[in-house]
């Protein structure tokens, strides 16, 4: 289906093993997610990208833990990426998002998209005043 | 500069002139920014517009106001409208949004950039888990 | 500008001329756009480009002129290109689109790009009566 | 599939029934499509939604149902979203797209995406005869 | 699956069969692509199309096939084209991609997604050592 | 212009000094251009962004400096940022990307998106064959 293959024992290059050990650890879970597993086809390509995962999500910062994956989530939609929409979907769901949030998450990102639209739509030039 | 001419005089439009008021005192502000004034070239797309937005954003609802804005701001920069971006991020900088809260805005949508194009990229398919 | 520079004196090449020539019998106008004047960096790229456009835009076919241009400003707007909206906007009023029909252009692509990321944000699946 | 349930029976909730009541009686089918049933997890975003689908697609305008659902279609294909790209293609041919309409309109979503990257590829300044 | 039906015998049609014979000696296959086998359903399009890939992909040029292969794959990855990242990844591979490369062309697009969208977030402006 | 101020003096901070002095080291070049002079209000933002270009675009890898900065412009001319396509265009240009080469970067950019489009706008189904 993808247009690598995952390896059928990842684990056995320790570069790879590594990550996974700090994903189990880091996330408290045995759930090692697709993009893991076939992001092991390239060891440096899966320490970067999980080290950029980790580092920015997985990390305390200004941001609480829902909000972000709500954001990831937003543009998600908007690049069309299926997978990353239905991993942080869950994953806002799991640090406590409501359906009732899921429902406004949703209607603020098609209210972005209608407006984004009809800016560009019509070139309608950006305020003085939001230029300062 | 943008494809549609904003009326010299948009308020002599009694439909127009009722949702300048509204903006107004909705947001409690004189300014009326040029998504409005252009907008007014149309009073039935001004008015949809207009009521979705209020809608969505300026009422009470589970998410608070500046979460709201950023969010907005993430889809408004994955889908490339540069008068968007201006005018969320002028919003939720208005709502309290710090520097810090900024900088961490613009480092989980260029993650979730980078990671949606990783996974289409890749082609990799969801997991079940993920289907529940 | 531009990241290529446009011919000081692009006539001087006789393919570039014949496109030029042709650009302003079929559209019966002197005005040539800076999408040619630029292209015109390479005249094989110019010739095709051209050879495109006036195969799909400029030729006889079953929709009739509006509606293509009306088409072509929805695509223009989804992808972000302020250039192709504004002249397939201009194009489109050249062919007689009204202001009311600009104001419902823009409603019909402002409202799908709403119902897509809805649809894209939730996964929701086709139905199988979509599918035959 | 969806990162929602949509609910088993629906037409429980008074609000949902609503709603549905308008599809079928709007459209004079009985088919209610998936946007619609999963949608119902959350009534106040059904009821939006649909608002919002009733009062441009289908009321009396100045362009004809046909005409509006290709641009949808349009629209739906520059931002990917499969659903509404299956949806709208299938209200366009009721509405009497034929087949050579249906290639037409591909032909020119195609071009406007092959123009659309040049212009951006090259960003080629937009004519100050185009912005007036 | 598609809106379009591929037809049963789509070589009974001489415009068809002359484009699949040119598609099979251009490429020293006899396998022929889902692209080619739906678009069959119009002839003038599928033997636009045909001619445009032919044109850029299968000509001898200044860029050799594998890097316009990789590409390919790059601008068809940010446009969420999963059949277009399948059928442009396996023609690299079969022009000698190495997964070594696939891995480092994974790591440049989702660094320019990354970089791409902190650009647009942030609005900044181009710097005018890049405009001459 | 941007939602964020570049600092006046960003070179008092010591991080973003020794960011914008390993900019200089790494190109052998005084220009630092404003992606990192903006950047510079978030330090930390900086930092990580400054690391994972150069890791990707200035070290020695299996593709060469040009195709990288190519494969880059690609993306970014997909994703519509108009800093990127100017600033990656020069870097092309800088690693001796002739005026051919751009077009014909250019022309399967423009390509790529056309048979994007088609697909995404017919749903065609993936080839089995494509899928191993």
């Amino acid at each position: 289906m993808a247009t690598v293959s995952a390896p059928q024992t990842p684990e056995n290059d320790p570069r790879v093993k590594a990550v996974f050990d700090d994903i189990r650890q880091t996330r408290n879970t045995d759930f090692i997610g697709n993009i893991w597993r076939y992001l092991a086809f390239d060891p440096a390509l899966l320490e970067r990208t999980w080290q950029d995962v980790k580092a920015v999500m997985a990390t305390e910062s200004v941001l609480d833990a829902k909000t972000k994956e709500m954001i990831y989530v937003a543009v998600s939609t908007a690049n069309a990426c299926g997978y990353c929409v239905h991993s942080h979907t869950a994953a806002a769901k799991a640090q406590g998002m409501t359906d009732a949030e899921h429902a406004e998450l949703i209607q603020i990102i098609s209210l972005a998209a209608r407006t984004n639209h009809i800016l560009t739509g019509l070139q309608i030039p950006v305020d003085e005043q939001l230029q300062a």
